[in-house]
């Protein structure tokens, strides 16, 4: 199969050997694979026909965008039977400013079309701490979210249509921008969030938002988690232009002081400490400045000002990190069970040390556990089962990949399962598109 | 099979013979099928009972909402072989205000939701003509479109999860109103638009929007398209709060004048008028009004002022009705296409007069032909021949139902084609859902 790989895109562009070594292994250290080769496509008809050579020969294939996936969605297991396919020769970004759109290859890291789109009068919808390296076909395929996303949607609401590459070799396409199209299924909406289990995403017809002229955020300190929700729930209902709620429970916010040597914000160390931000033009509405009136609150007009709140916010990662390796939990709880949630966790983790951020507007908590050794996986499952019993989601925006598979069915029912089977089977029939990742037990062969 | 329904559902929800009548008939007047039975199961597990039956029994099954389709997508062929699942007893509606979301079953009528959510501070974001009487289940089928999609998109981006059946009687459920859960593949986003022909949606979760407290309205005269288009773009590129641009192109503005006993709204006749709304609160942007300046033009700023102005636009249909029996076609074009478009369209349809009117915020034109009898379709096929030569589609937001499924493939290539037809054979095995609809030649059991 290499030969055949060689020939078609080129011999510099299929590595093997060492060279394969920095896409086997996942940025966040957990995930080491190794695979038969890396292939880079310089485009979708390259791209299709790696895949027609992998799926008749039974290869695995593995895409790889960024590789900055928090699940082991994005390299392969130690087998070494796997190619990879990287997108990363596949990065062109074209901006329709008339039509307030972008056309993305796969490749196209994050950073880039945001660089691209800075004097157009448009944005991105969609931004997230990983924006340096990350992929827009990474973040297809996994349905990135971030801090956008109760303005935005994530990317699923992005897509306006995509190129791709299904499991049996073929092509389909979607790149024309029409903002109305009902001629047949949507591949591009069921492509997003997919993992790469059904096809690559190769490139991408993105919708891009009016860039606003003026940005307010306020940090401030709430007396309980409920008074936080309350909050949340106010600005959610009432402020338009609203561009994000984020939060850090209880001690987060001293940790991060300490550990990324920031000032303390408040007097006195809040429950809750809430960052919310507005967007528009001209001055935000009466009903955003008026839900912080009786709260101890900080206010950034200014980017510099504006960084140092988000600070707060954007540097508990890191600080988390300094003292020690973090179990960590990406779900969603509905608002109204959101604090009972919290509430129980101290239970289910116990001993151990618990920091819990997020966005709050959209009930999406990053839950990290610290003590137990990175081996020992008790304390991600009784966390999962709290999620589970709260009514939540025990993948909220970094999906499934290979570290939740085995427990995808503790949420979806076997109806469901058999329906995602049933859909893989339809469009890779061989099998061979990131075996491993999402699904559990998938063999069409056998 | 109906021994079995009967057990099922109880006997008065299994209507046959002169009772199905008013089922079978399509309300456009050109559909016109016949049933085995229509049943009206009482909720989801009934629903799934009669499918399952009737997949076992190999009998098709047509799902019908409030049978307000353009498509002849929700009547039964004329066989009678079909079993009618109507959604009439699926109609409650329970709104989360804390989450800005609602759950409702499939048969609640969308002015029934509006309703429900007058006091709210809520409002949900798809809008369109036939509110009295479409249904959210039908909507979600037909992925709908309508006046707003510029500002929230269409029905997909609104739905957040979906309870359904499939075509092998089996339940899907995401009614937890989670807004970010990536576990698994997005079956909500796949049913949404599959008309019928997957499965029945029976119950939703979708999102609302914060209801705006203004509204401004504004009714201009342009002198071309090329200028309508050009204040359409920078009306979306730079207003925030945008509600719909909508347009009727040319004599149309004439023909609602005369036919509704409406005041011609400017001295001279415009080439393209063009009604345009914001809403938020407050104010209305700078860039909203600054638009209209050099412009004649009308504001609406209360109620009773909105309506007059919409009714130029919203009585097209009603008035084209009454000069003739129209060839409707319900098509997109890219922003940069579409006044080529509409200049080659009287040569394509050439002798025959034709008034357009549409959505032009996002592209969605309505093509009305008045000449060719009903039976005549050859100026059906010119115009779809000359979207696709334009890059268009040739449905927007009407879907393809019987209507279309023949043209499809002149939109989607053969790896779609082929894509489309794996997952409808992946969710519908016994290929008893909605055949006919849709896709053409699809028969599981041959």
């Amino acid at each position: 199969v290499l030969d055949t790989l060689r020939a078609l895109v080129g011999a510099d562009h299929v590595l093997v050997g060492a060279d394969t070594q920095r896409y086997c292994d996942d940025w966040t250290g957990r995930y080491h694979g190794a695979a038969r080769a890396v292939v880079r496509p310089a485009g979708t008809d390259e791209c299709a026909g790696t895949v027609t050579a992998c799926a008749e020969a039974g290869v695995p294939v593995v895409p790889q965008g960024g590789n900055t996936g928090l699940v082991g969605g994005s390299v392969p297991d130690s087998s070494g039977r796997a190619v990879i396919i990287s997108t990363e020769r596949m990065g062109a970004i074209t901006v329709d400013v008339l039509a307030g759109q972008v056309t993305v290859g796969a490749g196209a890291v994050l950073s880039a079309l945001q660089d691209a789109l800075a004097t157009t009068g448009w944005e991105f919808g969609v931004d997230l701490g990983a924006r340096g390296s990350c992929t827009l076909g990474g973040m297809i395929a996994t349905n990135a979210g971030g801090t956008r996303v109760l303005r935005y949607g994530s990317m699923r609401a992005q897509v306006i249509g995509v190129e791709a590459v299904l499991g049996d070799g073929s092509i389909v396409s979607r790149l024309d921008g029409l903002m109305k199209d009902n001629t047949g299924y949507d591949l591009g909406a069921l492509l997003t969030g997919s993992e790469g289990t059904l096809g690559i995403v190769t490139a991408a017809r993105l919708r891009l938002v009016p860039r606003p002229n003026a940005r307010v955020t306020v940090l401030a300190s709430l007396p309980s988690l409920a008074d936080a929700l309350a909050l949340s729930a106010r600005l959610r209902a009432t402020v338009d232009g609203l561009d994000g709620i984020e939060a850090v429970l209880g001690d987060g916010i001293n940790l991060v002081c300490q550990q990324a040597g920031l000032t303390a914000p408040f007097i006195t160390s809040p429950a809750v400490t809430v960052l919310a931000e507005w967007a528009g033009a001209g001055d935000p509405p009466a009903a955003f400045v008026d839900a912080f009136v009786d709260l101890d609150h900080l206010v950034a007009l200014d980017a510099t000002t504006r960084e140092r709140l988000w600070a707060y916010r954007e540097r508990m990662t890191e600080s988390i990190s300094r003292v020690g390796m973090p179990h960590k939990l990406d779900v969603t709880l509905p608002f109204d069970r959101l604090a009972a949630f919290v509430d129980a966790l101290s239970g289910a983790t116990s001993p151990h040390r618990v920091y819990v951020f997020g966005h709050l507007g959209d009930g999406n908590l990053h839950v990290n556990v610290l003590g137990p050794s990175a081996d020992d996986l008790s304390v991600d499952d009784r966390v999962l089962a709290l999620v589970i019993e709260h009514g939540g989601s025990i993948s909220a925006e970094h999906g499934v990949g290979r570290m939740k598979a085995h427990a995808l069915g503790m949420q979806r029912t076997r109806s469901e399962l058999a329906a995602f089977r049933a859909i893989k089977h339809a469009l890779d029939p061989a099998g061979v598109m990131n075996p491993g990742v999402l699904l559990t037990d998938v063999n069409h062969d056998a």
